[in-house]
């Protein structure tokens, strides 16, 4: 874990401009902003991924979610704003430490995650339905 | 709240593809995927945003998080997933009534959101931290 940039900013071997700071987590301003004011929360335990994490973990995180989501707001007076977090490469991640982004957003600004909502030819939702069952079930 | 889609689903007055399903939150796959696969996970009881969740709402829906993303990544035999949730129209929100997208992700498919990290001025990271924690403190 010693080269994880993250697992460093828990320890305080890299610098971090800290937002909330507990015994098991942790939310840090994004040197890199898609828009300003821009947050990561992390578990301070190395996971890479949300799969990876026991459910009392994934919980935890999420508590503190509507607090740092209403300071957000207000302190950079948005309209709204999207949380995202991304597993393995393909996904876009690029630090393997599980982060949950929180990006204020504003009207008409600079940014888009340009949705694609695509449909499904007749039957195929309910073939992937059924697999998804079928591995919930397995779980 | 009547008027409210997601309501309508978790009544059963609309129909849906149920994947879990307990005595609070709902997960369904979503009918306009961006990618096959792609589940939506809701409280039953309807918020609009993040930011308007008990923080024990959002620690109920974040904990079968790291299932239903494993059983995705099963069935579609994933690279990878995004977990992503808008707030607000200027974020994309279009359903009033909270949801968190699982959308499963594969080396080289089709979709990208089109992430654009910036930088800050110097100072500017400085002043936006300050507004935060100075809202953190005063939630």
């Amino acid at each position: 874990m010693s080269e994880c940039i993250f697992c460093k900013i828990v320890s305080g071997d890299l610098p971090s401009a800290r937002v909330y700071d507990d015994a098991t987590k942790l939310t840090f301003m994004d040197i890199n902003p898609v828009r300003p004011g821009h947050l990561l929360l992390i578990p301070k335990k190395h996971y890479e991924r949300m799969s990876d994490l026991p459910e009392e973990t994934a919980a935890d995180l999420a508590r503190v979610l509507p607090r740092l989501a209403r300071a957000v707001v207000k302190a950079t007076q948005a309209d709204g704003f999207n949380i995202f977090q991304t597993n393995g490469r393909c996904a876009g991640q690029v630090v393997p430490h599980l982060h949950i982004h929180i990006i204020p957003r504003h009207e008409n600004d600079d940014y888009s995650f340009h949705w694609k909502a695509g449909t499904y030819a007749e039957g195929e939702m309910e073939d992937w339905h059924k697999k998804i069952t079928d591995a919930m079930h397995a779980e």
